[in-house]
């Protein structure tokens, strides 16, 4: 129940940081992105392991390092969490964001943006997070955070820079309206990269514990 | 006496380097005033905790992580400490700073985001350096310094980005005049904030230790 | 296998992490870079120390820190991972980055940067993460990723800033053509002044451990 | 005599950076400078503590941190190697920097940020690199890059931002002509306050470890 708890706070309060630093500005929104999700993974990392992302839990349940029985309620918290900081930065604080493919880019390259940098981020999360020769580290939550930082940095005016569910849904729930049809695909090929990244970390890391 | 030192010295070289960061410019500011932050609570971590925050040492005080003989010497030197820096900062750098809501806020929104950031500023405070089980990292100075780097990035422009009544006693200090009454509201709940975290961190980490 | 699979999969992220990150925009643009590197060498130093540049295992091999059966392997994914984070960059996100000497900067001047920062690149990958004094410290990937944020940020201008034989050969593979006899220059230089920083490690570091 | 090689090129290549970092602009510089003494922080510190500064090394001295018999050959290592960056940084990059107090500062501002500043900066190196209590933290290198990163942004429009001697003595190697008299006074108010800084740590620090 502490682990539930632990995930819809930290992913509430990573969607409601998100949707101040975008509206503060680009290019160093996406530097603050990920200063949020560092400072909020060391914060909830040794009760949940601070996946605030289904499809980190995804990668993490692939992988062996989270219980089955935990995938479901993680995702819900989740997503709760992240619905409810959307509506707090619409409602309280009159910040929305929604995240879209740039101008110059196709639907396609922003659903390849989704996909490897989410890849990478379950990769860097399985590999500094849940293995037995790094544990104890201090340096987690800055790989994760500063994955997502270099990522949007770079992939900010192709995809948006989502890299996470809870995310598209929590800027869904602070836009309302319609949702639209290619954050449904992003959400699809976060999970597959996510997949692939547990697939290819039991490759990588075979004999190496 | 060496703790209370400690946190003297802290909270004035905290509230000067604010002074300076916020005058050398936003948006980079808040990140300066996050590393600085990060650095301070470096120095005097291990002696103190290195709160600077009447906020965070409530916080401290109701979670159980600082005996309550400490509260009001804390309290007393980090306001002292926050009053020097203002005026040592206006009066030999002609530097001062006072923040305030932002034009397009109500001030409901300032004191919404006040609360809520401290909130997140005591829960990571609590989470990264008050739990045995991560007892002897090395990334809880990151991690409280980047909170409050994230939350004054974004949140700047609604409440001016304070989450600390030594800072808010430092910037009137410097200022002098009256003390604006929207301060004092901030100082409330800010304080609020902080109280709430620390129940809500009971709860996040029972069982977890 | 498992190290040399890391090695590519690792160039491959950087490389595409960097055309990413230079498309969105200097002066940023070298923060960035180092932030990707700094999450990349956390990622995999565990498993083949992350080298993810030649002169980089140059350097680990005159050192010791590398088996010479190891050396060609590595070489040969990070120029493979290069080549094609280079390939998927330009052919799936339009992407592309050619590093060449400054406007108002000799070649003579960016030989000489990419000579001396590649040289300090090494100097610091030998000390932070091939030393037993300093074994399982988590600042390891810090160190290395800011020293290349930093070099590239300052030299920028002057050669460009690779310091990495297999992120040349990826910039290469991205746009195509002939091969700037430059480029060719640059890898002569960056090796030996990873392979000067290797023996500087060895006076350095005598009696020390 | 490692010691010294080390404190020779880790100073060299410090004030090298920043006189490429300078040149590439503020106020990013700033940082740009504290990430570069990061990194060589976690280089050096092993070896010979990264003083890279001889106000530093004066506040070790007093400390008790710096055998006596090291404290000269650490200064001239230090005013050697910050020579040596000053002269490479003109002679092969045509890159000179020199900080002087700003156009609205008074001399007696600027020595107030200069002592005040190096006071912070040997309080830091004192506090995260010096105890018992925090041995073997992996904190302390970003602590004091982070401390010069901000007190230079800071304090840059008042003084320059210099707070070593060395890096004033590479500042004048680059450029030459007349010694600056507002940098001798630099240099002696960077020693006073770092001996304060040391006198200040007894204090703080007493029946702590």
């Amino acid at each position: 129940m502490q682990k539930y708890l632990t995930e819809l706070v930290g992913t509430f309060l990573f969607v409601l940081l998100i949707s101040h630093a975008v509206n503060a500005g680009a290019p160093l929104a996406a530097l603050f992105v990920g200063l949020a999700l560092m400072a909020l993974v060391y914060m909830g990392g040794w009760i949940s392991g601070a996946h605030y992302n289904p499809a980190v839990s995804l990668a993490a349940l692939i992988r062996g390092a989270l219980p089955a029985k935990d995938f479901v309620p993680y995702v819900l918290a989740q997503v709760v969490g992240g619905a409810a900081g959307g509506l707090v930065a619409s409602r309280i604080f009159m910040r929305t964001f929604m995240p879209a493919p740039g101008k110059d880019a196709s639907l396609q390259a922003a659903l390849a943006a989704e996909c490897i940098f989410t890849f990478m981020l379950a990769l860097v999360v399985l590999n500094v997070a849940t293995t037995k020769k790094t544990a104890g580290n201090s340096y987690y939550g800055a790989a994760i955070g500063m994955t997502v930082a270099t990522a949007a940095y770079g992939a900010g005016g192709i995809s948006g820079g989502v890299f996470n569910p809870a995310v598209a849904i929590g800027a869904f729930a602070g836009t309302g309206g319609n949702f639209p049809s290619y954050l449904a695909y992003y959400i699809l090929v976060q999970l597959l990269g996510a997949a692939i990244a547990a697939i290819f970390f039991k490759i990588q890391s075979r004999n190496q514990e």
